[in-house]
């Protein structure tokens, strides 16, 4: 696969390509033009062409794109082929979510264990997952292969189980615990899922539309005036 | 305030802009050039000045930017000041987890109630909000002001709430059920919150490390056959 530095923007348009495509997959569409896929998207066509062009040759000029292939690509550009081995760390309400409701596999990653620290937790399993005690991280790091860390401990401990982890040489962090984690000197990848960005943007989104209605009823007041 | 429409990125630029600069305030920047708040996210200094002149005016040439005004300038036109009254669909894992960890008032964000089907949570409170029976969903609604419900209910019961919240006019909808909820031909605000996006960007980052290592240990093994 052609891999150049590709831009943080695109990368991130990268899983949104790839839920558009499984719905057309879904819809029974085998074969869609940028323009379409753009429209459907709120990208410009040319946006679209250039984002795929940073992996190489997708699509064929004047008949679009293949949906399947196009999925499989975005697919294999994103990894979900390498079979990601990973472990969960703190089982409270978030990591239980995730346990109980997100579908790691479906996304190519294998949630291989957790890991809590309530003694009701530990050695049950929840969806085939066994739940270890954290005193078996280090043990269990050395033993088995494992690429990527969930964390969803209490903010509190974020910080002490994130040094562990780097220690151990963890690749990888998906981060649930709200806390920045300042990139640790170390080689592991951070990614942060900050709620508030969501909330705040639904929250701009918000305001745009009172400051448009109260523009059209100061409008409509003057107009009434005269 | 100025308010023109504003591409999408740039106003998912503005939370990450908001935490930098809360960040300042607490290590007790008063001042900060362009060039140094664009090297700390990784921005250029011109797209960080088009970001904001979006917005109107706000650094001064030479002088760079006051933190705690632009902080508040930026807080606004995300629409914290605006005082945002939020429902919560769903008091299961992840709904329990967002009142118990999720700091809404520090978002500006005022969570009036919560609402649920299990008989064991109604009429209890959790952090000093009240749990209700989903019946008084719609009665609620026509009494109170509320501007967005965050839904946080199984996937199987994302559509028939979503419909009720739009019968009731609802003007936002924060959806964490990982269901797309398609615009609903209504006015409703909705704003997905995808894990598994976060998730598959950082799978790219985890491939690209791994397709790098490849090549290095490529090149090694090359040059120790020479």
């Amino acid at each position: 696969m052609k891999r150049l530095k590709v831009s943080h923007n695109v990368i991130r348009r990268l899983p949104r390509y790839l839920r558009k495509l499984d719905e057309l997959t879904e819809a029974g569409v085998g074969r869609i033009s940028s323009s379409d896929l753009g429209q459907q998207l709120g990208l410009t066509p040319s946006q679209i062409r250039q984002d795929f062009s940073c992996f190489g040759e997708f699509g064929q000029q004047g008949y679009g794109y293949n949906v399947a292939a196009l999925r499989d690509q975005v697919a294999a550009i994103l990894g979900m082929n390498r079979g990601f081995r990973a472990i969960l760390i703190g089982v409270g309400n978030i990591g239980h979510a995730l346990m109980d409701n997100f579908c790691f596999s479906e996304w190519g990653v294998c949630l291989v264990s957790a890991f809590d620290i309530n003694p009701a937790l530990i050695g049950t399993s929840f969806n085939g997952v066994t739940i270890r005690g954290m005193e078996e991280l280090e043990n269990y790091l050395e033993n088995n292969a494992v690429d990527l860390a969930v964390l969803a401990v209490p903010r509190e401990a974020a910080h002490s189980v994130t040094e562990r982890l780097v220690a151990c040489k963890i690749g990888a962090i998906w981060n649930f615990t709200n806390m920045e984690l300042t990139e640790p000197g170390s080689a592991t990848i951070v990614e942060n899922v900050h709620f508030s960005d969501s909330l705040l943007s639904l929250s701009y989104y918000m305001s745009e539309r009172q400051d448009e209605e109260a523009a059209r009823a100061a409008r409509m007041a003057k107009k009434n005036a005269e």
